[in-house]
């Protein structure tokens, strides 16, 4: 071309940017329902779910408030039981423990679903104790422990390994994939000679880190943290901002200062009344795996990539430390990732303009959600007004957009 | 201090970082209602309304769909004509012309108004051809003129005179103002040591461009276009992007290719049917002001602060030789300033996260609603849950917030 760029080979008819859980569950999606089509996947990484996917602590629970929510990470968890151990699930239940100010705060919310058919229990103190060798009692800035919820369809999975089973699910159909390519802008129809309000605007390709660009008919950005430094520079405005995210790996001689009856099978991830703090238990390695909520103050940006020792110290340690008195651990790992903040409600959008359309905003809940996310884009690129979802329910598609969003808030954060 | 840094004396009640229109308005009203407080107002230029305020076409105008922004106009503008001419006030009236598609898709909106009260009046083409010598045939892009609204509560001021006319009132009330100070980041209490999630939040002081420090128990951001850059760094999605506007004056020889009878004393702003073109007409200069309206692939970035000439000849000239093909100008000034869109709704937020609110989002219209903005948010500051604007009526002041927003979608949008 007269401008040294490259061209790759072909026209697509759909490009699906980033091969996050998000990217590579719509693009396998996409491409069961258009087996005829030419979808190519993008990622910088050299494998799927290699980004901020791998960061997450990929616990998964289908306890919200909001129906959207329920739906949406709900029918997922189901479809997640089918790859089962090829993406490493671990049904082991959640453990939320409420303050009396916490529980009386959500407690009109939790009253409002049904323990039935969303499978959790409500626990009281004595019943807490039967599983945890937890301190209960108040002290300083930490409340005490008055109440809990069993949910039974939560646990963990391995994001990245779920991320690889949607994208080899997608190469298997004959879906493309492209790696270690990184998109660094969108070329605009007219962009070089200035168009005015009236043109038909559109994006006529992309350009990589190495200045190849691929053309297609309709873009797809599942981008992640990284969508408002994408599309800002176009013009648009897709409220998901980027937030840090930081997780600390702490080794334990064995289970005896968390857990009551060492011996016992119950062994949930457990999320505390302060500051957030859940913790992921892998006890077959000896190992717990903390995290934290975090807010003002945290920037909104692609700031410090790096997990900060101090912030362990000062807002996770000594949470440990009130509750778990008995606990003996020694930071081990840290790393730090960063969540996709849709801000405006912390749920999930896809909205189109022109031939791009986003994916993402899944604000800390993307991969417990991201079957019914992929299923939902899918069915948005081929013009259909209703998904299909894992557990056979229907979704409007419009539900997630912006122009007609109808989403609950969500009572129940962590 | 320790990390020299420069303290200034004193420690002020409030401290409101922007003398544009909004902040200016802000500050006026707070120390109107709290005279013994110690107000600062700062901006970064060397006199109020001299950032993006100054670059605006200063258009203003009471005919909106939207309830919200009726009143927030409405009561601004009953407040400008009491300084009059101190601002440059210019009655002009706006004249608002539809293509038939246009007045078919605004008719339902436009027909719940009460002309009696919006004081507007609806006219067919021949009305129009009383007043404009204008070409009304469609062409290419150009659709016909259909009808038109002649709003008389709509004209022209000088949005810097109204900024200065606020600062200049705060000023003689007692309050501060430092110019030439330019914010570059906030300090939070506890940001040396890394807080945790139980931490007490707040902003501590505020440092400008040589380091000095400014500290008050409360902050009001009115940054117009820079919000999202100042405040995403300290955690805070405010919602509110910059967006480039650009306007070009046009030097004519005379009204004659605009105006069916030169003589005429209706002489109104005029908004074209096509790519939002519109014009102020600055007559006794012999110039027109003209900018339009943007779309797809104009960044929500601080990017080129220039006006492109390009985008006059291809937006902007073709509208203007379709529909005054008597017209003959000269391009002779262009400038290019920021929007600050609120682009969730288009409508103006205020919203407070510990001792920090921000007052912008404006979205194009904050000259014509600065008064009542400026009000809602000194209410706000003093913790009313009412504003009493100019027009004698009361705004609740929660509407504007993010929490409890409670504002109507705009349909006429130019």
């Amino acid at each position: 071309m007269a401008n040294g760029l490259k061209r790759t080979p072909g026209f697509f008819d759909f490009i699906i940017i980033g091969a996050g859980v998000i990217g590579s569950a719509t693009a396998c999606y996409l491409k069961k329902a258009l087996p005829e089509s030419r979808i190519l996947l993008i990622d910088r990484y050299h494998t799927a779910g290699a980004g901020n996917t791998a960061k997450s602590a990929a616990l998964f629970r289908n306890f919200f408030s909001s129906r959207t929510n329920r739906l949406l990470a709900g029918s997922s968890i189901k479809y997640y039981l089918e790859p089962g151990t090829k993406v490493q699930l671990d049904p082991t239940g959640y453990l939320w423990l409420f303050s009396k100010e916490q529980w009386n705060a959500s407690r009109t919310a939790i009253h409002e679903l049904d323990p039935e058919k969303n499978k959790f229990e409500i626990l009281d103190r004595d019943r807490i104790a039967d599983i945890l060798g937890i301190n209960y009692q108040a002290k300083g800035h930490f409340p005490d422990v008055n109440s809990g919820i069993f949910c039974h369809l939560c646990g963990s999975l391995s994001a990245t390994a779920l991320a690889r089973h949607y994208a080899s699910l997608f190469k298997s159909m004959g879906g493309e994939i492209n790696f270690n390519t990184d998109i660094k802008e969108f070329i605009i129809t007219g962009q070089n000679s200035c168009y005015a309000p009236w043109d038909n605007v559109f994006i006529d390709g992309i350009v990589d880190q190495k200045g190849n660009t691929y053309n297609a008919k309709e873009f797809i950005v599942a981008t992640g943290a990284w969508t408002h430094d994408l599309l800002a520079p176009i013009g648009i405005a897709s409220g998901i901002l980027p937030k840090k995210r930081q997780l600390f790996a702490l080794k334990i001689e064995n289970n005896a200062g968390l857990l009551a009856d060492s011996t016992s099978t119950i062994r949930p991830a457990i999320i505390l009344p302060a500051g957030g703090v859940y913790i992921k238990p892998v006890f077959d390695k000896n190992i717990i795996i903390v995290g934290c909520a975090d807010d003002l103050g945290q920037p909104f940006l692609m700031s410090d990539p790096e997990p900060d020792p101090l912030y362990f110290q000062r807002a996770i340690e000594p949470v440990l430390n009130h509750y778990f008195p008995e606990l003996d651990f020694i930071l081990s790992l840290k790393w730090a990732g960063y969540y996709d903040y849709h801000w405006p409600d912390m749920t999930p959008v896809i909205e189109s303009v022109a031939n791009l359309t986003w994916v993402g905003g899944t604000s800390g809940s993307g991969i417990m959600k991201a079957d019914a996310i992929g299923r939902i884009a899918a069915a948005r690129m081929q013009g259909h007004k209703e998904a299909l979802l894992a557990d056979g329910s229907k979704f409007r598609v419009s539900r997630l957009s912006l122009q007609d969003r109808d989403v609950e808030k969500e009572e129940l954060i962590i």
